[in-house]
């Protein structure tokens, strides 16, 4: 079959390529309300491309915000059933001037294929489309029963998907849920993720004078809201990038020896992150190695921030305003819910005097870590070394897939994280790529596993 | 003659007020490269008027920025000649959403003229021609000798002035400089000005990763550009408002008891102050009176700050880049270029691990303080208090006119800061704006003040 398929890829790659390029130009960016049609096109696009495929049922169920792309094919009888979850939104694209060509033009250099949502999520969301319609066209069916549920609000902390997940859990019943968002551990080296990084977050709004003062008539008199959110933000960590924020590291699980092991045995490289970064050095919670800042360590960033005057050269203003966004990233058994109201309390225990403060929380997700040798994910790994000729790695991821922590509480199936992303490909950034090595194997590897699934794992 | 005067600036009114807004509505920002030619019309707008008020050798000399507008009028044999300066320029008009009526649409409520420039300097400026013109009509003469200057970089600190006046000392030669870019102490109240603070600043620029990147994937590895600003930032003062600059204050002279005992006198409120910023407190350096931290003690404020996300929504990124504008007030005796040097070292020596730093010193000023006992500056002093009927203040003020000090050291000559401005009318802020009653009463006290001057101070 392996010899059939890697024909059948051969010969429909260049097809696949031009309607891969056709959902990647769809600005299908769940964040900014302007492009809330674009949205719908995303959504509307891989749904059609579903029902192409042979898939039924397919629906775009409404939600309060974008809506969930469900589809099915449930005739392999006595065999196991897949959920594969993907994501349709992307990331905003600002700075737009640092894409090397725009983000909703794709265009393939050097074997990468550039767009925003060329890796997250859109790319790899297609492998499993055309996996399965390869296995449909050379077989004539599929070897396990297939639910899609593919989600446009993966960028905004899937506001509204727990809710469609709880009320639709017949619907969405599996023995396995299937997921491609996360990457593998380097170029050659395939990875399955078994746990995964919470998010919760903050937006911060300074308020201090009436309005903009003159900064020589009233510069020393009164607090100026720049400097006060200075101030607010420097608190939360300390020299030794130690989080401040009482009862912050409360619930952290400390690592296992045997994982510590598991981690020195991926040799990972800090001159290379260096390297990949332009960085003259790392940075981060003093005590820990790189790996275990990026994968079982919480953080806390500040993604944006701004107040007062940001134009050509000098304006001597006073500014009344100030704001910032933060988040973190949490790590079991971290609440995110107990930490907003911690950063709350954070901000207010620590605004300085002369301004009021207002904090909104941002949606949040859950941490997540599942054992990884249950045999849906044995099996995983057991396809990615078949293609790949190299063994598996098992890794922890630092991002947030913030539904999956769902899924396990309300569905309790094993979730198995194939990825096929590259560190170094920008996802959430400017020219954000895949590249189609991945694509061109990761393309077999997820038709192999289907075949696997269909034998190793009884129903 | 007041009475004459009186009347006649009665009759004129309506026409000035049109004149006026014609020039308000000129959209001079000096700072904003887009603005050059509308800077250009505020500069011929002003010389066209000169000429219609029967000043001679009219003239808009360029320089590497702006033009700077001159016109005389030497027919007062055996009298003073007065040097008056002013500036066509005004600031940037953002936010602009703050703004009730457009900064460019000058609009009369409640006696008051809102519009970028009202006061500062645009209508200040424009009193002193009118004012002139009143004289030529009614007298057919003027009472002393008239230079003009009018520059248009006043409020990107007076970049090329200074050697404008450097090279053409002879042909602005004067025994008496008068400027009205200043304020009063309160409504009713007359004050002349006889200190001015100068300006230092610097823009930073924060330079972390190759690009943003993932705060899921990168988090805890790498440093956060908007950390290490904040981190930077907030080391530039303590708790109490102190400024941490190394050497910072080595130069800052101290208040003598006779100044310390006429500021109390003042009875300054810092209650009156809090209402009318609308705060809940004042803040500042700690051991000084709300009077002393605004003009007496040097500052440093942050005037902008920008980087990451400032979209609507929450975006994960971990920003390789951010910014801010800082700038110091400065008292006699301390050297603007000095501190930037200061500043500049600060920022190296604090600058955290894993950023590279760039910094861009902006336009600099010198702070400027002169005895108020001159002959010319108590004549100043008189002509208030005849036409306002109560005696005038001598106070210090907050701001810098950098060009202040360029005068006192390049033309040796006392300066006459007569202000007409009012605490609360917004210059540099939104809906900036002019009392009209200082309008018509400042109309008088000119002409008065060049009457007196005529009697007062022989040549």
């Amino acid at each position: 079959m392996s010899t059939n398929l890697t024909q059948y890829f051969k010969d429909k790659r260049d097809q696949h390529l031009a309607e891969l390029t056709e959902w990647l130009s769809i600005p299908s960016i769940s964040a900014l309300s302007e492009h809330k049609s674009d949205t719908l096109k995303g959504a509307q696009w891989i749904a059609d491309q579903l029902e192409k495929i042979g898939m039924e049922n397919i629906k775009l169920h409404p939600t309060d915000g974008h809506p969930v792309v469900y589809a099915d094919w449930l005739h392999a009888e006595g065999k196991p059933t897949v959920l594969i979850y993907g994501h349709y939104d992307v990331q905003p694209v600002d700075p737009l001037h640092l894409w090397e060509t725009p983000p909703f033009e794709p265009a393939i250099r050097d074997n990468k294929i550039f767009a925003r949502g060329a890796t997250d999520d859109k790319g790899q969301t297609f492998m499993h489309v055309k996996a399965l319609q390869a296995l449909m066209d050379t077989d004539g069916e599929l070897p396990v029963n297939v639910k899609f549920l593919i989600e446009g609000e993966e960028e905004i902390g899937s506001v509204n998907l727990p809710d469609f997940v709880e009320k639709n859990q017949e619907l969405l019943s599996a023995d396995v849920i299937v997921i491609s968002d996360t990457g593998m551990q380097e170029k050659g080296k395939p990875a399955i993720c078994y746990g995964l990084r919470g998010l919760a977050g903050i937006q911060i709004d300074v308020k201090g004078a009436k309005g903009d003062l003159h900064s020589g008539l009233y510069g020393g008199a009164v607090q100026n809201a720049l400097h006060a959110l200075v101030r607010l933000l420097d608190s939360f960590r300390d020299d030794n990038g130690v989080i401040q924020v009482d009862r912050f590291y409360d619930k952290v699980e400390g690592l296992t020896d045997e994982e510590k092991a598991a981690y020195e045995n991926l040799q990972f490289s800090d001159d290379e992150l260096k390297k990949e970064l332009a960085v003259t050095e790392l940075a981060g919670e003093k005590g820990y190695t790189t790996l275990e800042r990026m994968w079982v360590r919480p953080t806390l960033e500040i993604n944006g921030m701004w107040g007062g005057f940001q134009g050509e050269g000098i304006k001597t203003v006073l500014p009344n305003e100030a704001h910032a966004k933060i988040t973190c990233r949490l790590v079991p058994d971290q609440d995110p819910d107990e930490i907003v109201e911690l950063l709350t309390s954070h901000v207010h225990a620590h605004t300085p005097p002369g301004v009021t403060v207002n904090v909104t929380p941002f949606d949040k997700g859950a941490p997540y870590v599942t054992p990884y040798d249950h045999p849906a994910i044995q099996a995983a790994g057991r396809s990615y070394e078949k293609i790949y000729g190299v063994p598996t790695q098992y890794i922890r991821g630092g991002g947030s897939i913030p539904i999956v922590a769902t899924f396990d509480q309300l569905l309790q199936k094993p979730i198995v994280l194939m990825g096929f992303g590259l560190p170094g490909e920008n996802f959430h950034a400017p020219n954000e790529h895949f590249h189609l090595e991945n694509f061109d194997q990761g393309l077999l590897v997820i038709a192999d596993y289907y075949n696997e699934l269909s034998k190793a794992f009884k129903k």
